[in-house]
C-alpha cells in the first residue's frame, strides 16, 4: 500500500484524542506520569514469514500491553512505526490491528511509515497512565514468586505454526498472547516486584532475582502446564523444562510476601532468599540448570 | 554486538530517571503534556549505506528532535530502537550517539534491541514538554510564510555524499541536520501554524495549506539559499526548484500574521490565501509546479 492509502485506513481505527488525526507530526498526551515501553518484532525472528498478517499485528500490540500490565498501568495509546510493503499484506495487517486494538480498547496515537525491502521490521510503542509501576529490582528474601496462567503453551505453539498442523489452541497461544492487564491492575499496588515472561520463565525469574539482588529458588513441578500441554508434551521433567525456557508466555511473574495469596488466580512457583543465582527442584531432587534458560535477545529495555 | 554489551554501553550514556537504569521493560515520564513523535530510518531508504555510524545516530535524533522543534517543545528523553549488527558498525553509532545526545542535551528514556539481517531499521520516539504545540492547520487568510535558516544544501549534500566529494558543509547538512529547537521555543507561542521541513519546502507548505483550508503562494526567489549552495548549485530557476523540493533541510516552516515579524532569523516566503493548492512565481512571472514536490514516504504522522 502507499503512504496515503495505509493512513487513511488508521484513521479509520480507534484515535487517541492527543493523535489530531494524524495528519501531525507530534501527538500530545495529556497524563502523567506515563509508563511507555517499546518492543519491535523482527520477521523471521519473533514471528514467522508466513504467519497470518493479523496475528502479527495481534502480537505486536499484546507483547507491548503485556509489558503495561507489568507495570498495573491502564492502557493510554500506542504508536506504530510500520514498513509499507505488499498491499495484501498490509490490509491485512490493518484488519488483524483494529481487531486487537478494538479487543483491549487501544486508541492509536501516531507513528510513522517508511518503505522497506527485506524482512519486516514492526516497532510498536505503548504508553499506560495510573501505574504503580512496580520495578523487577524489588524481591525480598523470603518473598514467594508467583506466576498467572499456564506456561510452555506458546514454545509448544511456535513448533506447531512452523510445522502447520497441531493443537490450534496452543499455536493461537503463540500467535495472540492475551496480556493480563485486568490481573495487573490488581497485582500492581500489591507486589514487590513484577514482570511479564517474554523471554522464559527461568531467565525472567534469574533475571528478578538478580536485579533484586537474590537467589531464587523454583520447584519445576510447580510449573502450570495447561492440559493442552500436558496432553501435546508431556509433563516430566523434560516437558517441564522446556516449558519453563520457551518464552512468549506474557503472563506476569510477581514477588509477593510469603503470607500474602495473590487476589488472582496465579501458581506459587519458589521463594527468594539470601545469595544469588537461580536454583531448580523437583520431586526427585535438584535439577541443573538448562545451558539455556531462555531468549536473550528480545528484551525491551 | 551482543545485548549485554550494547546495553552496558547505552548505560554509559546520558540516562532519563525514568529509564531506571535501563534493567526494565518499561520506563516513567512524569510530565504532562507529553509531545512524542517518532521517525523511523531504513539504511538505503534514509540513509546511505556507507554513511558513517556515527552520522547515522546523528540524523536519527537530529530529525526526532526537530519534531519537537516544531512543536515548541522542551526535551524530555529519546527511547531507541535498534537492531544489533557488525560490532565495528554498532560501536561507531554508539560514539556518535553519545555525540548527539550531549549536543542536545537529551536523555536516553529505554527502547529496544533486536536481531535482524537485512538493511538496517533504526527507530527513534522522542518526548517534548511545555510545549505550545501549534499544529500544520493553523494558518489564516492573508497570514504570511515563513521559514527559518536555508533550503536546499541537504539536497546537494546527499548528491555529495553518494558521489563522495564536493563542499564539506553541503554534505554535513545532509547528515547532520540541527533541529531548530531553540527557534521552535520562541515561535511556539506566537505562530498559527508550524511545522518543520523534512520531506520538502514545496510539498510540506502544500499540506500547511491543504490541513488548513487555504491556498498557498510562494515566491521562489525568496528561497533562502546558502552561499555554498549558491557556489555550488547555482541560483536560477531550476536551482531553487531543486532547492525547494529536495526535503531533509530541518528549517522550520511558519505561519505568521502579515504585520508580524518574527523574533528569530527567518526568511518571508509567501502568502496564504482564500482558496486551495500551491502557487509559485518569481521575478519572470508564474513558475510551473514541478512534477515532484518532495518526498512522499517520510512523514511521521
Amino acid at each position: 500500500m502507499n503512504e496515503a492509502d495505509f493512513l487513511a485506513a488508521l484513521r479509520r481505527l480507534p484515535l487517541h484524542p492527543g493523535a489530531r488525526g494524524l495528519v501531525d507530526d507530534g501527538a500530545v498526551i495529556d497524563a502523567a506520569p506515563l509508563v511507555v515501553t517499546t518492543d519491535t518484532l523482527v520477521e523471521g525472528v519473533h514471528f514467522l514469514p508466513h504467519d497470518p498478517p493479523a496475528d502479527v499485528a495481534w502480537k505486536l500490540v499484546a507483547t507491548n500491553l503485556s509489558d503495561l500490565a507489568a507495570k498495573g498501568a491502564l492502557v493510554e495509546g500506542v504508536m506504530l512505526n510500520y514498513p509499507l510493503g505488499e498491499a495484501d499484506w498490509d490490509r491485512a495487517f490493518l484488519d488483524g490491528l483494529g481487531v486487537v486494538l478494538n479487543r483491549f480498547h487501544v486508541r492509536l496515537i501516531g507513528g510513522d511509515t517508511v518503505s522497506l525491502r527485506g524482512p519486516r521490521v514492526l516497532t510498536l510503542t505503548a504508553f499506560g497512565r495510573d501505574a504503580p509501576a512496580p520495578a523487577r529490582d524489588g524481591a525480598r528474601d523470603g518473598d514467594a514468586l508467583w506466576v498467572t496462567g499456564t506456561i510452555g503453551d506458546a514454545g509448544l505453539g511456535l513448533a506447531i505454526a512452523m510445522r502447520g498442523y497441531g493443537p490450534i489452541a496452543l499455536r493461537d497461544a503463540y500467535r495472540r498472547p492475551h496480556p493480563r492487564l485486568a490481573e495487573g491492575r490488581v497485582l500492581g499496588p500489591i507486589v514487590h516486584a513484577m514482570m511479564d515472561v517474554s523471554d522464559g520463565l527461568l531467565i525472567d525469574a534469574a533475571r528478578m532475582a538478580r536485579a533484586s539482588g537474590l537467589a531464587v529458588s523454583i520447584d519445576l513441578d510447580a510449573v502450570p502446564l495447561s492440559a493442552e500441554a500436558r496432553a501435546h508434551g508431556g509433563e516430566g521433567r523434560a516437558a517441564r523444562l522446556a516449558a519453563a525456557t520457551a518464552g512468549d508466555d506474557y503472563e506476569l511473574l510477581f514477588a509477593l510476601p510469603a503470607d500474602t495469596t495473590p487476589p488472582v488466580p496465579a501458581t506459587r512457583l519458589g521463594v527468594f532468599g539470601m545469595g544469588d543465582g537461580l536454583s531448580l527442584h523437583d520431586g526427585q531432587g535438584p535439577v541443573p540448570l538448562p545451558p539455556r534458560l531462555g531468549f536473550e535477545h528480545t528484551t525491551g529495555h
